[in-house]
């Protein structure tokens, strides 16, 4: 390129926010993505790369030396700084902590303790927090003497002397107290404090239950260890929406759209690779009516129908059990009445399809055998398809599996294989 | 039940937050759930409602008087009760209208002017706004005269005499900002306002891209409209999540977990219609090479291997493509790009378990004629199935066809098509 292009794509690009700048890398091809990354101005750098997926940011971090790490996440929330050090090998780690300032390093440990799916890993330690027995007029002074209150920051955290959680003092109503009254007057005490052990699921959960801006996380013992806030669990929303939707095509999570060639086909050779398998079992098992076949050639003509039929009405059932785990609607007491209704379903529309169907084969073939056959076969596996697309994913789940990501290789296998078996074999009844 | 028993579910209920409560109607039974509505507290309801999913609302809301309506709708959030109104016969409308206060009406018919799924149709009227001459001290006097300040409010918006969005004044610099200052010094005007018939969805990445908590809407006089809140934000994350999910299995958005058998199973059949006559098609196809297959049964039993394995490569192209259009990543500039990748990987792995299928082929029937023709097939069904998973949702589009619903069942089709007619059409050649 010439360097007054340069000149001007690299103001144009610092001129974003680091969001979009990071959308412009994410979404740019491969080659150009360097290009672009080098452009951004080194204060920048740190916002940036917090913004990137996982996969992008573990490129970039790993050409970069301990030093330029520490210096990068200079200015960072500790949550964040926490999420791009999970990402560096070992033993780098304990050299980029020695690299930041003792501040900062004692505030990224805390937040390291805990695994990055939990709420301490998700957690801020940007707190302000204040005693019971202030008044308003000394917390709106303290507050004044800050030169910035964190962004995000709708309230502030009541403690006692050992840091105890107490409550939370909103800043709307801070703003309308009267200044004569005290903390405890007005703090509000419902809210229910996150322990840091808690998934972020769950959080996330909470989050949009109580149409939270941020919480309070504690320990074990009551005692306030920092706060979460809206924006880091919309990223967790987002995270677990993509979760489901690239699982039930055995996709991962950080599968980007405009990953290179080289990493997106090793990736998706295994799931095909698996995929083939069950395929072939599904032919071993056509290969057991192959004389039944080779006699009448109509039933290679419509066995993939049977089982077609059967993994869409499964897959039907197997998303909508599958959201509504991710919800957290589905327990025992109600898990039951979800299989009786997704069989229910199933049955009744196996019965309406496998009339169509059957009427349709009845017309093309000139055969009522196979009409009575196709019809059958079609409704056995719709009933099938609503036990295992319900079964599987709470099954997978009892295993400790995750249901996103093996529920639909394993329904398909039990779509296809009960398919071809109850279809050819009802078949080898009839003709054989 | 035992009314002593009905009493206690009773406090029970009422004592969760509103979303715990329309999350435990939701996950109840159908028959549950009625017992369950008619016991929440009367002053609960509007909340509860809010919180239900559409169509569990209207059903409740289709048994209600319009003074019954009007009187739910007190206290709840303008754009709210414009969600339950757009729900109501048209007729209705007026009628809970004139039962509303004159205040709550002009607000609520503010709301009313914008599509549900627009930011006017998403925000509320509840802005505190200031002038920009004030001082922060006289800012701060008017805002303790305020009995409450709305949830959820991180900032209040600075607008002229004419209403005109100048900026925003965050809470958080209001409480550090010396009290002599004006408002116009410390305001931030480079926040970007929403136009009011902005997309919701776009309003989404907006709000995730600047981790915004809430952001003022304007008209196409840059007047101040109203405001939009992380909480609602969240909401339409959640649905829009939930549209791509569900409708990859041809679900509508508004598919419960637990929705009757009697409103479940007519929305399912017509998908599996859809997908019925298109495996039709795919077995008309077949039908075409009746004599090879008869004279070569091994054919019936490795053909859906062929289609299978398009199929799922297909999706997960699919898959890729549908996310990135969610996350506005894809535009005219990457798109020729991303075929170009996604044809690669298809190239990739097609021939990579084109050769192992044709290596298990030759080995299971001894035939090399046959792991030829599979090889090739496989390698052609792959190819087209990236071709049509990245192709098909950008031309449905283009044809404002929702990719997300009708995404997968023209991708089956295509992967169908191509798999039987590839696979027999070449076996027609070498062994016809």
């Amino acid at each position: 390129m010439h360097s007054s292009n340069v000149r001007l794509l690299r103001h144009m690009l610092n001129n974003l926010t680091p969001a979009d700048i990071a959308d412009q890398i994410e979404s740019a091809p491969p080659k150009v993505r360097r290009v672009l990354w080098d452009l951004v101005d080194g204060e920048l750098e740190g916002e940036v790369i917090g913004e990137l997926n996982e996969e992008l940011r573990g490129e970039i971090l790993s050409e970069m030396e301990s030093h330029e790490v520490a210096s990068l996440t200079e200015g960072l929330d500790p949550d964040d700084v926490a999420d791009i050090l999970q990402q560096l090998p070992d033993q780098v780690i304990p050299e980029v902590l020695q690299a930041m300032t003792s501040q900062d390093r004692l505030r990224v440990e805390r937040v390291l303790t805990y695994a990055e799916d939990t709420a301490g890993g998700l957690m801020n330690t940007d707190t302000i927090t204040v005693r019971p027995d202030l008044t308003i007029d000394v917390v709106l002074r303290y507050l004044r003497r800050h030169e910035e209150i964190p962004e995000v920051t709708d309230c502030i955290f009541v403690v006692n002397r050992e840091d105890t959680f107490l409550g939370t003092l909103p800043l709307t109503k801070l703003l309308t107290a009267s200044p004569n009254i005290t903390v405890r007057e007005i703090m509000d005490t419902e809210v229910e404090a996150i322990a840091a052990d808690m998934p972020d699921s769950d959080v996330a959960l909470l989050f949009e239950k109580h149409d939270w801006v941020s919480a309070p996380v504690i320990g074990d013992d009551r005692k306030l260890l920092g706060r979460i806030t809206i924006d880091d669990v919309v990223d967790v929303i987002m995270e677990d929406a993509a979760h489901s939707l690239l699982g039930l095509a055995g996709l991962s999570d950080e599968e980007e759209t405009f990953a290179s060639v080289k990493r997106t086909a090793p990736r998706r050779a295994i799931w095909l690779g698996l995929n083939l398998m069950t395929a072939i079992l599904a032919s071993a098992v056509i290969n057991i009516f192959e004389a039944t076949i080779d006699k009448v050639v109509a039933l290679a003509i419509l066995m993939p129908i049977v089982a077609s039929m059967g993994g869409v009405a499964g897959s039907q059932t197997l998303t909508v059990v599958i959201r509504g785990m991710a919800l957290g609607q589905i327990s025992r007491n109600n898990m039951r009445w979800l299989l009786s209704k997704e069989f229910a379903v199933g049955a009744l529309n196996g019965m309406l399809w496998a009339l169509i169907m059957g009427a349709v084969a009845a017309l093309w073939f000139n055969d009522p055998t196979i009409a009575v056959i196709i019809a059958a076969a079609m409704l056995i596996n719709l009933l099938a398809a609503a036990i295992a697309g319900a079964g599987l994913p709470i099954l997978l789940k009892a295993c400790r599996i995750d249901p996103a990501l093996a529920g639909s290789v394993a329904l398909t296998t039990v779509t296809d294989v009960v398919g071809f078996l109850s279809f050819l074999g009802l078949a080898t009844l009839f003709y054989g």
